[in-house]
């Protein structure tokens, strides 16, 4: 996807988030967000919300030092995502249909966002998610893909949200490669975040090499582009991912929330929207 | 009021809404939004949101050539408040507190802002306002200080509220100077705006000279300077001349709404709430 100018207010925004979660110093932060604000010029016509996003995060490593100002709040969502997996585990296990209620859950994971705009309760909020419609629908194609697949590679997104990424995971009978970020980039899943949350029980997992907050196949490591070139299916998670890859050329299903009306309008949904989309899939 | 951070991608959200009020080439307004973003390292400690904003819309009329950029949103603004300026003058009349709910009406004719977010009714939401309490409630001052008035300086702020403006100065005993933006700016009343508003009818028009919206005072001309200094009462509306006079060292009446969670931190209120404060009234 490319970059509009309406997500333009929302890098500005970002900068200033990250670093807030890093500093009270407001020189600091100011700059922070002067460097943020100077890359908007010379954006390169093409690009994506994930490359900016990665000069973003690269700036605040550079200006404050920290490797990883999202530690914190990782281990927090992290925890918290812990707490209501039992429970949700449980909604599947009772389903009808176990696979779409795992890729429901899956996908209203999402709103674990870093600890802020705590004013819901989580569980609350998932079991909202589950029940509210996709605003798009591809799981019967998403199904077919799977029960015919013996390889799929999950893209992760963020930290705490990969705790329920294992109960979709759980559902897939083929083996599943689990891909991370390559270094700790806003509050996307490491390694070590995903052996944490419980997947390194239920997938392999690797490193796609990138420092972006979106799978950018040129930033990528050569093993990782192998698997994302073989693998009968690739399950790409949050917006980022989407916003990274929605151009591709290769099969690939969406499970993401529309958080922004930016991205809703290019999907063609609504903002809030819960999505399971295939590309490429044959619909 | 100083710049806060936060306000940083409001700056570029305005770049963004000038530049589509104008044209419809993503490349224009791409130029806008990309020199408003240049801008903003080189901010002065100390500057307040409306000099930005001179900066923002000098810079939307050179990119554009265009001199009046918000022309058709303000006809129609000025023509929809004149609609229901019957209705709301007769709700003075009959009421137990004329002052009182026609200062409400002013403050509240603040919501009619250039065509957006046009999800409401305006006469609903201006008798919601009404009916709403006052964030912070001076009005008690306000009406006496009015009540030994001989003079009073009215600061304006958009048009189309520019039409309910008329509502409170009919309740003024004093003569009543209203003062507007020395070019267009924004959405904010020029002297034309103000006649097409029926404010000539009313009160004496002069321009403050400014091509802020705000009015910052080391912009305005020697005129308005000697009538700020000298009126008995001045009557500040909107956002942006709050933030332009809020350090003030003179007695200063704010109306205004508080439309963002920045001004409303900044005022100690609510986000929304309606204002009339005094500053060195003596409160």
């Amino acid at each position: 996807m490319k970059i509009y100018l309406d997500c333009y207010p929302c890098f500005i925004k970002q900068a200033i988030q990250a670093g807030k979660f890093v500093t009270d110093d407001e020189q600091v932060i100011k700059e922070i967000v002067d460097g943020v604000a100077k890359m908007l010029p010379d954006l390169h016509p093409g690009a994506t919300p994930p490359e900016i996003g990665e000069a973003i995060h690269r700036h605040v490593r550079e200006v404050t030092g920290m490797r990883d100002p999202y530690r914190k709040a990782k281990d927090i969502n992290i925890e918290e995502a812990k707490l209501i997996y039992p429970e949700l585990k449980g909604f599947v296990e009772t389903s009808d249909n176990r696979l779409l209620t795992a890729a429901k859950i899956a996908i209203a994971g999402n709103i674990i966002d870093y600890g802020t705009n705590r004013d819901f309760n989580i569980s609350t909020e998932i079991h909202t998610l589950i029940d509210q419609q996709l605003g798009i629908d591809n799981f019967e194609e998403f199904k077919q893909a799977l029960s015919n697949a013996r390889s799929v590679l999950y893209l992760a997104d963020n930290a705490g949200e990969s705790v329920l990424d294992r109960i979709l995971i759980e559902e897939i009978k083929a083996p599943v490669t689990y891909a991370v970020r390559g270094i700790p980039v806003l509050n996307d899943v490491t390694h070590d975040d995903a052996v944490t949350s419980g997947i390194a029980e239920v997938a392999e997992i690797i490193s796609s090499g990138t420092s972006a907050p979106g799978t950018i196949l040129r930033t990528c490591n050569d093993d990782f582009l192998e698997l994302f070139k073989k693998a009968d299916v690739v399950i790409s998670k949050g917006q980022g991912n989407y916003e990274a890859l929605s151009d591709i050329d290769r099969s690939i299903f969406f499970l993401l929330r529309a958080k922004c009306s930016v991205i809703a309008d290019d999907l063609g949904v609504e903002d809030g929207d819960t999505i399971l989309m295939g590309l490429n899939t044959g619909n």
